[in-house]
Parts: C-alpha cells; sequence; structure tokens
C-alpha cells in the first residue's frame, strides 16, 4: 500500500508548472489524500516518474532567451531533477532582446557531476561566451563527465568552441551550423541531432523539440507525452517560413544578408577564415 | 538616396535579437556602410520595417515563464517597439518551474497607452494574481486603452477577472478554457482566438503562434515571415500528443485527473461554482 500511495503520489505531482497547485516540489513526502490518481493501470507503473538528475543550463549576456526558455518548460517538468541556471557570477543577466534572467548558482558552486549540461545561443554575445577562457573551462571541465552534452541553436558553438564536439554529429541555428566543421563536428542538417551522448538542437523554437526528445530520453515516452499535453505543444504556426526549405526566397534572402556578418565571424571563431 | 540608406539601414536592424551584431537598439541613427542591404525590390519596401509600439507584458510570481517568452521571442523581432516587463514592483519573479526574471516597469511607471498589453498564465500563480486587486485594476485601466488586449494560456483568467473579456470570444489552456464564462467570455477551442481587439492564445507553446500571429498583425506578413526564418520555426515535435485531439487516452485522463483541482479552481474564480 505504501509502494502504490507512494505512486499515486507521484502521479499527482508530475509536471511541476502546471502542478504546482497540486504539490509544492519541496513536499514530496507530505501526504496528499485529496489527490489520489486513480489506478492508471501497468502501462503507467513502468513509467520512472521520478528521477534526480542534475541539469545545468548556462546562461550569459547577449544569448537569445527563448533558447533557454523553451528546453527549461520540458526540463521543468522531471519530478525531482534539480535545474542549476549557471552563470560567471548571480548577477542577473540580460538577453539579446532585453529579458533579464537571474542565475541560481555559479562556475564554482554547480555540481561537478552532471546529468544534462546545457548552453543556449545568441549572437554576439554568444560569440563572446565562446572566446571567453572561465565559461570554456566550465563547460569543458563539466562536459567532460556529463551524462549528456547538449545546445540549442548557435550554443553549439560554445560547445565546438571548448572541444567538446571533435568527431560528433551536431546542428546549429541555420546561420551558422556550417562553421562547427571549424571545430572537427559533422555539421547535420535536423531539428534535433543526437550523436552517442552530444545532442544539439537547430535554432531558436527548437528548443521545444529538443527538450521533449530529452525528457523521453531522461525518463520515458510516456512522461514526454504528459509534458506534451500540459504545455499543449500542438504547434500551428501561422506561416510556413520557419526554415530555409520553406521560407519565400526573398525573406530566405534578407535574412542571409542580415546574418552575413555573425556567420562570418562564427566562421573565424571556429578558425575556418579570418575577418 | 537618403531614404534608401534609410531604408536599408532599418532593413539591417530587422529582428533585433539575431541581428545584435549588426545593430545595437540604440544605435538606429548611426550609418552602418557595411552592412547595406541590396535594393530587395517593391515588395520588401512596402513594409512597416520601423516602429512604435508599446508593449506591456504582466509578470507574476508562479507565472508560466514559456508563457511569456514565447511571444517575447516574436515580439523582440519588433524594430522601435518598447517591451515593458511589468509587475507590481521591481523585485524579481520566479515562475512555477523556479526561473527568475526582472521586470523593468511597474503598474506605476508603465506607460498608460498601450498598443499591446498581454498576461502569461501559470496555475495558482495565476489564480492568485486573478485575485489581486491592484493587478486586477492595473489589468483593467491599461486594457481600456490597449489598442490589443492578449494572452497566453490561462492569462485569460486574469484578464476575464479584470473585466476585458466580457462577449468576447477567447481561448486558454485547456484545463480552464471552460472557466472563461463564467466571466462572460465565449471559450473558444482554437491556438488562437481574436474578437475584435482581444488576442488570446492556448496553452504555453501557443505563444509562439500567439506572437507570430501579432509580428504580422502590428506590421506586415513579410515581418513576421522574417522573424520565424530567424527563430528557426519550423517544428517537428518528437510525439503526437500536445493536444486533447491528439494525446494517448491514457496521457489524456491522467492529465485531465492532475489538473483536476485547478480546473476547479479556475471555475470558482469565475463564479461557477464554489469550491
Amino acid at each position: 500500500m505504501i509502494d502504490n500511495d507512494r505512486r499515486n503520489l507521484l502521479l499527482c505531482a508530475l509536471l511541476a508548472p502546471l502542478a504546482s497547485n497540486v504539490l509544492p516540489a519541496s513536499a514530496a513526502d507530505t501526504p496528499m489524500p485529496e489527490h489520489r490518481m486513480p489506478d492508471m493501470g501497468p502501462e503507467m507503473d513502468k513509467v520512472q516518474w521520478m528521477g534526480n538528475e542534475e541539469i545545468a543550463m548556462l546562461v550569459y549576456p547577449g544569448m537569445t532567451v527563448m533558447d533557454l526558455v523553451g528546453p527549461h518548460c520540458m526540463f521543468g517538468s522531471l519530478m525531482g531533477a534539480k535545474i542549476h541556471i549557471v552563470a560567471k557570477s548571480l548577477d542577473p543577466v540580460t538577453s539579446d532582446a532585453g529579458l533579464t534572467v537571474v542565475p541560481n548558482a555559479t562556475f564554482d558552486t554547480c555540481p561537478r557531476d552532471l546529468t544534462v549540461l546545457f548552453t543556449p545561443g545568441g549572437t554576439d554575445g554568444t560569440l563572446a561566451a565562446a572566446s571567453d577562457s572561465a565559461t570554456l573551462t566550465f563547460m569543458a571541465d563539466r562536459g567532460a563527465r556529463a551524462k549528456y552534452v547538449t545546445s540549442v541553436c548557435s550554443g553549439s558553438l560554445i560547445l565546438g568552441a571548448a572541444g567538446l564536439l571533435k568527431g560528433y554529429k551536431a546542428t546549429s541555428h541555420w546561420s551558422c551550423r556550417a562553421a562547427l566543421a571549424g571545430f572537427g563536428a559533422i555539421p547535420t542538417e535536423a531539428r534535433v541531432v543526437r550523436d552517442r551522448n552530444r545532442v544539439t538542437g537547430a535554432g531558436v523554437t527548437a528548443g521545444l523539440d529538443f527538450g521533449l526528445a530529452m525528457v523521453a530520453e531522461l525518463r520515458d515516452r510516456i512522461y514526454a507525452e504528459c509534458t506534451q499535453l500540459m504545455s499543449e505543444y500542438d504547434p500551428h504556426p501561422p506561416f510556413d517560413a520557419g526554415s530555409m526549405k520553406t521560407a519565400p526566397p526573398l525573406v530566405k534572402s534578407a535574412m542571409i544578408e542580415l546574418v552575413a556578418d555573425f556567420s562570418k565571424k562564427a566562421e573565424a571563431l571556429a578558425g575556418m577564415t579570418k575577418i
């Protein structure tokens, strides 16, 4: 009966964000007699509802905050996991579009052994982070032992600069995917690319697909499906311009031109060209 | 020639986040001889590249931060727009899943006349915000004059509680859409619902679709397509469980049960039932 109650309790607490009214994260041992779930059957019993992942998400000035929050939205559903928002210091960090977030860990206080090491991308801020020795030392150190080494968007430039992508297939934002070759990676065009324990997502919004894939990897497909329903991830983009394959030619050429300078700088960072 | 240079300059600055390397937001009058765009032709000339929207995004403890950041990701591309992250005070605000953001405006300092008034959703935090008189007074005041009154996810409960949805079609997260009727709204099942100047998005990740639709509304379809390509919004969810229509029955019943308490509280808030 205790086991059964415990399973019911866990299921109640599933998906912390939308379930925060049901069970506070810190109250995992509190009895919740009012919110027992019915017996969901053997398929649900197999799911690993509770875990203890240590997830570190790098933040830095000029990052694209959506690169961070897409995966965070999915990771946030992992009962028992700890999410560390890691920066050089605990000072607030402002994104490229001006939203400011507050880290809760530093390079010193972040756990040494991680389940997931993650970095978001950006443009100038990302190039700066990928050229910063303290950041690269941190990423190389944690990346050497992390169970999964991951990124979304141009965050893979930081992984590459930290020496974490040598010989691995990886992706990035379309504007700088080619530059990954300069770090010894194999640039690969896909929404989410996995090669052994490296998992990289394409540009910005790919963090949602990346995050869901990681939830399934860390727990179970059913867990990921629960997370998907709670985040109502049933996308219906009003236009069909989200990839280089579908965007109207005029939009494509304008945007390629717009980021040409960043694309060049990314290749220079990777040692492929000089500016 | 000056007009032409100005257009080129604006196009260069398009989509601030990924273009932050090209043109700092504050440097709109600085000549950028190295980054002139080629003449993109009459179709691009018609687009309103520069604007002056005043966009206020409410934040409050316990909000779902993805509800905020999805739209922010799209609004962030609007050259010339100002985005106000508004709260009761400038104290950092922690989301339901534990990510902390810093407001840059208060109910007092937020501009009185807004182009867009927006609120994210959540669960307990949203019910608290929708019961807080200072929050409701602020929303009702700005909402009375805003060009667009908008929300994502259960944020529509706050619009409803502020009296802003009476007689309007609106949507919400699936767990509390029915409760909107208690506020005199017409609950409507769609990813993004527009009724006159009320624009509401469905749960959590619908903020991306909502945000793109708003960019097209505020500027132009081509502008939105540029934003979509830059944010690589070409979703490929690894599973098909994002809506009540597609989720496996077991997942659906578990999640309905999980949020049953929140659903009841939302209906009580709307005066439909008593707890």
